[in-house]
C-alpha cells in the first residue's frame, strides 16, 4: 500500500510504502510498485491508539448510572445489570466497543471482564489487536483451570493478534492463595496478567489493615509483580511504590475520566513519570466515562496533570506516547512510531477539518483541538480496517 | 416549521412546532401547517449552547504555544502574536471561530477581545446571537468615548440578537479610575460589563497588596459589580464573595480546560452552587483550550466537580442547564429549554449514532459520551443555520 503526499508529524509531506504489515519505506518515489494508492492530500498520518484499560462488554452499561456513590453504583445498579448479562450480551457489547474504537482510531485493547473468548473473536473478526484477560475474584478461583484450557486453544491458534490472559480482579476481592494461584496458572502458560491496583484511598487503607503492607508492597511481597503484569488506575501508590513498579518492570494504565467520574482522586503524575514505569493510557468501561474515545482521554489526562499549577507536566508530544507507543509495547507489538521498519498500525486525520486549523503544530492540534472524528481512516498490521 | 417524531429529553417522541421564533407548540398533529417538514426520526431535540466566555479571534492562535508557564506564554507568544494582527486578521479568527461554534453546536457567545465591530458583523452574518465585548486597559481607556460612538451605532441598528459591550479587561491592567470609567460609560450606554475576575491566586494576592480586598470585595466597594456584570474564571473566590456575587446579581462564567491547561486551579464548585449565583460555561479562547466545543467543556466541568471524591457534585442535567438555559438568561434570551413559548434557539442530535447507544439516559449520553460530531441540525431565533 502506497500513501502519497501524507502530511508526518513535523509538517512535512512524503509518502509512505507498506509492505505486508511493516512500513517499509518513508520518503519512497510517487511511482513505486504497490496494490493499493491511497491519496494523503489533506491527511496526516499519526500512530493509531492502544486502549491498556476497559471492559467492552461494559458498553451496554453506558449512561445506566452516573453521579452517585461508588456503593450505590456497584450494588444497586451495577452488578444487579451484571448480573443479568449473558455470555450472548457480553459479545454484543464488545461488538459495540469494537465498532467505537474502530471509528476513533484504536487498533488495540486491554480488556478485563467475563466471557472473553467472545471478546477475542469479536477483536479478531475486527482485525484488531487484544489482550483479554478473564476476571477472577477469589470465589470464582476455581474456574481459573477450566479457564486456561480455553486460553491455550485460542492463544495457539491465533496469530498473536489476539492473545487471551488472566486478571485476578484487585487485592480487595482475592485472597493471598487466589492471588498467587492465578499468577502461577498465567504464568505456566505464557499469559499475561491484569489487575486493578489502588485505585481508591479507601482500598490502600484496607490492604495496609488486612495485610500490614500498602497494595504495590504486597503484591511484590508475594511475587506477583513482573513485566508481565498490567497494573491499572495506581491513583494511591507513594514514591517508593513507584520505584518498586519500575524496578518489576509493570505497565501502569492511568484512566483519568473513570478516576474523576467516580471521585477516586488525582494521579500522581511526577512522581509515576519520575520512576520510568512504562505508563499507558486506558478508558476503563463506558459505566465510568462513558466512552471508548482516548483522543477525548488524552485531553483529560494532559489537563489533569495541569490543574494545580504544573503546567510544564505532561505536554501534548508525552500523552500522545502513552495512547500510542508505550501501549504498543505493553501489548508486545513494536509500533506506535510512523517510522520504518514498525508495524503499519496507524491512522490518516484530515488536517482540513475545522478544529485542525490553523495547523501551527499538528500534534498540539491532535490532542488538545481535534475530535475522534478528525479520522478518515485506520489501519491495523498493515490492514484497512476502517475507512471513512 | 414542524419537527415530527423527535425524542425529548425524558425519551418520548413528538412533533414540534416552531412559528417565528418561538417554540409554538409540543405535540402538535402531524399535519399541521408548516413551510418546512423535518422528520426526527432517529434525532433528539435538545437546548442549544451558550459560549459565555471567549476570545474568537484566538482561533488563528490554535495550538501556537502550549504546557508551558503562563509569563513564558503571555510575552513571548501570544502579545507578540497578538501585536501582529490587525483588524482583518481578527475579523479572519472570528470567521473561522463561527464556523466552529455553529457546526459544534453554539448559538450564541460572549467574546471578549478587540476591533469588535468585525466580530459583530461575523456573528450577524453567521445568524447568531452574541454580546461582543471591546477590551480595555489602563492605557487604552482614553479610546473609549469613542468605541462608545461604535457600539451605540451597532447597538441602534440590530435587532438584539448581536450586541456590543464593554469589558475592562481585569483588575491588574486597570487602575481604580479605569475601571469606573468603564463601568459609567457601559452604564451610560446601556450596555453590559464583561471581566476576567480571580483567574489565578497570584491576582487575588497582588489585588490585596494593593488594594488591602480580595478581587470581589474591591471591585464590590468601587461599585462595579451588578446584574449587568459577567465575571469569567472566579477560581478564587472565597465563600463570602460568592455571597456578594449573588447579591449582586452579577453572572459567572466557568472556564474548566482553561484553568486545568493554564494551571490556574481548581473552580470551587460546592461553594459557587450554594450561593445561587448564576453559574454558566465558557471555552475562554483556542490559545488556552485548545477549541470552543461546549459538548467537551461540559465534560470537562463534570468531571472536574468530582475528582476528588464528591461524585453526586454537578451531575449531568446540571452541566447541561449552564451551558444553556444560564446562558441564554445571561444574554437576555428566553429559550434553553424545549418548552411552549420558548425562542427556538435548539439542536438535533443523532441519537443512533454510536457513541448515543444504548440510551438508558438521554442527557447523560450527550454530556459524557456523545461528540458535537452527533450534531445534525442548528436553529437559532427559528432559524435553521447548521445542517449535516
Amino acid at each position: 500500500m502506497l500513501i502519497r503526499n501524507v502530511m508526518m508529524e513535523d509538517g512535512r509531506r512524503t509518502s509512505i510504502l507498506i509492505e505486508g504489515n511493516v512500513i517499509k519505506g518513508i520518503g519512497v518515489a510517487d511511482g513505486a510498485e504497490s496494490d493499493e494508492v491511497i491519496d494523503g492530500e489533506g491527511l496526516a498520518i499519526l500512530p493509531a491508539f492502544y486502549n491498556l484499560h476497559t471492559h467492552t462488554a461494559m458498553n451496554l452499561l453506558r449512561g445506566y448510572a452516573d453521579d452517585m456513590p461508588l456503593q450505590k453504583w456497584l450494588t444497586e445498579y451495577i452488578w444487579p445489570f451484571e448480573g443479568k448479562m449473558t455470555a450472548d450480551d457480553m459479545a454484543a457489547g464488545s461488538r459495540l466497543a469494537a465498532d467505537e474504537m474502530v471509528r476513533t482510531g484504536t487498533v488495540g485493547f486491554y480488556d478485563m471482564y467475563f466471557h472473553m473468548d467472545g471478546t477475542a473473536r469479536i477483536a479478531s473478526e475486527a482485525g484488531m489487536r487484544a489482550v483479554v484477560a478473564e476476571t477472577f475474584f477469589q470465589h470464582t478461583i476455581g474456574t481459573l483451570d477450566g479457564y486456561a484450557g480455553i486460553m491455550n486453544g485460542w492463544n495457539s491458534r491465533s496469530d498473536g493478534r489476539v492473545r487471551m490472559a488472566v486478571a485476578p480482579h484487585a487485592i480487595y476481592t482475592n485472597t493471598t492463595e487466589s492471588l498467587k494461584t492465578a499468577a502461577r496458572v498465567a504464568r505456566d502458560n505464557g499469559a499475561l496478567i491484569n489487575i486493578h491496583v489502588s485505585e481508591t484511598k479507601e482500598e490502600v487503607e484496607n490492604c495496609v489493615r488486612s495485610t500490614g503492607m500498602t497494595p504495590v508492597r504486597y503484591l511484590d511481597s508475594i511475587g506477583l509483580l513482573g513485566p508481565d503484569v498490567t497494573a491499572a488506575h495506581c491513583v494511591w501508590l507513594d514514591r517508593e511504590e513507584w520505584d518498586i513498579m519500575a524496578q518489576r518492570g509493570v505497565t501502569v494504565t492511568h484512566c483519568p475520566c473513570s478516576n474523576m467520574k467516580l471521585g477516586s482522586g488525582r494521579f500522581p503524575y511526577r512522581d509515576a513519570i519520575a520512576s520510568g514505569v512504562r505508563l499507558t493510557l486506558g478508558t476503563d468501561g463506558c459505566a465510568s466515562n462513558n466512552n471508548l474515545d482516548m483522543r477525548e482521554e488524552m485531553k483529560f489526562a494532559a489537563l489533569l496533570a495541569k490543574v494545580d499549577g504544573d503546567v510544564e507536566c505532561l505536554p501534548a508530544a508525552e500523552i500522545l506516547k502513552w495512547a500510542t507507543r508505550n501501549g504498543a509495547e505493553a501489548l508486545g507489538v513494536d509500533a506506535g512510531e510512523i517510522a520504518e521498519g514498525k508495524v503499519a498500525d496507524c491512522i490518516l486525520v484530515d488536517v482540513n477539518d475545522y478544529r485542525m486549523q490553523p495547523c501551527h503544530n499538528l500534534i498540539s492540534n491532535w490532542v488538545y483541538a481535534a475530535s475522534s472524528d478528525c479520522i478518515r481512516m485506520v489501519i491495523c498490521d498493515g490492514k484497512v480496517i476502517f475507512r471513512k
